[in-house]
């Protein structure tokens, strides 16, 4: 390993590595007026929800690195209180770009970038009419955490309004992360489309409590086949199959192969079949699989 | 739009709307110990880094919606002010989700979810072996958002040491997402990976100034054919090209496609040549194109 005491090396360094260590990010699009109502939009992704009973969201304007200003952001959500986060999904995330570069106080981001500003409910600051879902927010509490360049603000908001696309959510109201097709903010230049291939489906009930790696066979637990993966899916088990409920699992061709699968490498072949039942999603019949090698 | 009322759903209906628009989230697979030392280990995706200087790092602790009981990770670090943030790459995500299970206090999620804890160098509470990357960390401060279930906690910690598995990083020592491979939390039983064709390259500079929307040519700015992306990459250009600069920008073939291109439909056709050359990154060339339409 790598090891690396923050204190020893620069701060441009260290944001980057927070930037790779702590990622993917979710991006806060947020939208702010100043005291004359000018209106101002910028990206961070210092930013997450932290609480659902109140709605809190949190987000961070950091003090530049470079130069140790602060930005439009936090002057207007002080002297206001008001802001909107808008969620940055695919279609938008280039003009989202242009709305990060540092346009001098008075320039409207919403011109720079061609997106629509759209009147809010509740709060002043306008809406992003492109974005796929709007949080109308109010200020709790700003919490200054640094005096120097690349300290951050904890900018802590209530959501009051929620706005979301009738597109992005399904018949159920649910909303579906492929329609909703959000960036998400990595280290350096690097963006995730978080939609498509790159999602995946992980079903683990947090109660009933599962069996655990403990509990699983020895040859499994030390086996030289199945991935930590592979072995997480048989710890997340509710329940190891018992004895008697082996040969309910096992097809005629699953005990062909099994009686098929000799020395040498007994143990490889019987894990390599087991791992065949587990990618297509059949965990008790691998596990069944498992329990036929001693 | 779908618009809503935070006060007016059930908590469990508005924390899911909350987790599809606020994703990708990164995890933190956060490692305590109790005042006896015995270990715990679960995953939080309300979660991110706030600061680089100091580097200060937050997570939420939720009460639980369903009971409101709060959790072991808060108890720990209440008491010891002491945690390890491990990052989830997609090798260990399995075994992630098996130490989410609320197994009672004092069952080892290391032991259940066959994880090895190393010792930390700063802090008591244990490292992830498998693990890419581990941030040793302080306690700050906890601010407690609410009492009732679902109600989160702001856990600021300040990070007192990095450690990085040498194979995530290239060789000019800077993380490279493929490598790192990370998960991150999406609404519902969704996650992202973020790695391969997901990753997307977004190389916009905050300065110099860029010309914005409002300086693309009217045509382009109402274009039938160019995506909100494809204008973004336009508007995010330094610097439209000068008429004197044209006749440089575009070679011959360039020159002739655009001669051809003539009425019924010459616009769109213009317009696709333009789109040709951003799709193979040739910004100028897509804007020289666009300014032979006049």
């Amino acid at each position: 390993m790598i090891s690396i005491d923050p204190k020893s090396i620069a701060t441009k360094d260290l944001h980057q590595f927070l930037l790779g260590i702590v990622a993917p990010r979710p991006i806060a699009f947020v939208s702010t007026v100043d005291e004359n109502g000018t209106p101002n939009l910028a990206p961070y992704s210092f930013f997450n929800a932290f609480s659902s009973n109140p709605p809190i969201v949190v987000f961070s304007s950091n003090r530049r690195v470079a130069d140790n200003t602060t930005k439009d952001t936090l002057y207007n959500i002080e002297k206001t209180g008001e802001a909107v986060i808008n969620a940055v999904s695919y279609p938008i995330v280039r003009q989202m770009a242009v709305a990060s570069v540092q346009y001098p106080q008075g320039v409207s981001e919403f011109k720079k970038s061609g997106l629509t500003p759209i009147a809010s409910e509740i709060v002043r600051p306008p809406r992003v009419k492109e974005s796929p879902a709007h949080m109308e927010c109010k200020l709790k509490e700003i919490i200054t955490l640094g005096e120097h360049g690349g300290a951050g603000h904890l900018i802590i908001c209530e959501v009051v309004k929620i706005h979301l696309n009738e597109s992005v959510v399904d018949s159920n109201n649910r909303i579906n992360p492929h329609k909703m097709d959000l960036m998400g903010r990595m280290g350096r230049a690097y963006y995730v489309r978080a939609s498509g291939d790159a999602i995946h489906t992980i079903y683990q009930p947090v109660l009933p409590l599962s069996v655990g790696y403990d509990a699983l066979p020895e040859h499994v637990k030390h086996s030289p086949v199945l991935s930590g993966n592979e072995l997480g899916i048989l710890a997340g088990m509710e329940k190891w199959p018992e004895e008697s409920e082996l040969d309910a699992l096992l097809s005629d061709a699953d005990k062909q192969a099994i009686h098929k699968a000799t020395e040498p490498n007994r143990l490889q072949k019987i894990h390599l079949l087991a791992r065949k039942a587990l990618s297509s999603n059949e965990v008790k019949k691998a596990a069944a699989i498992l329990s036929m090698f001693e």
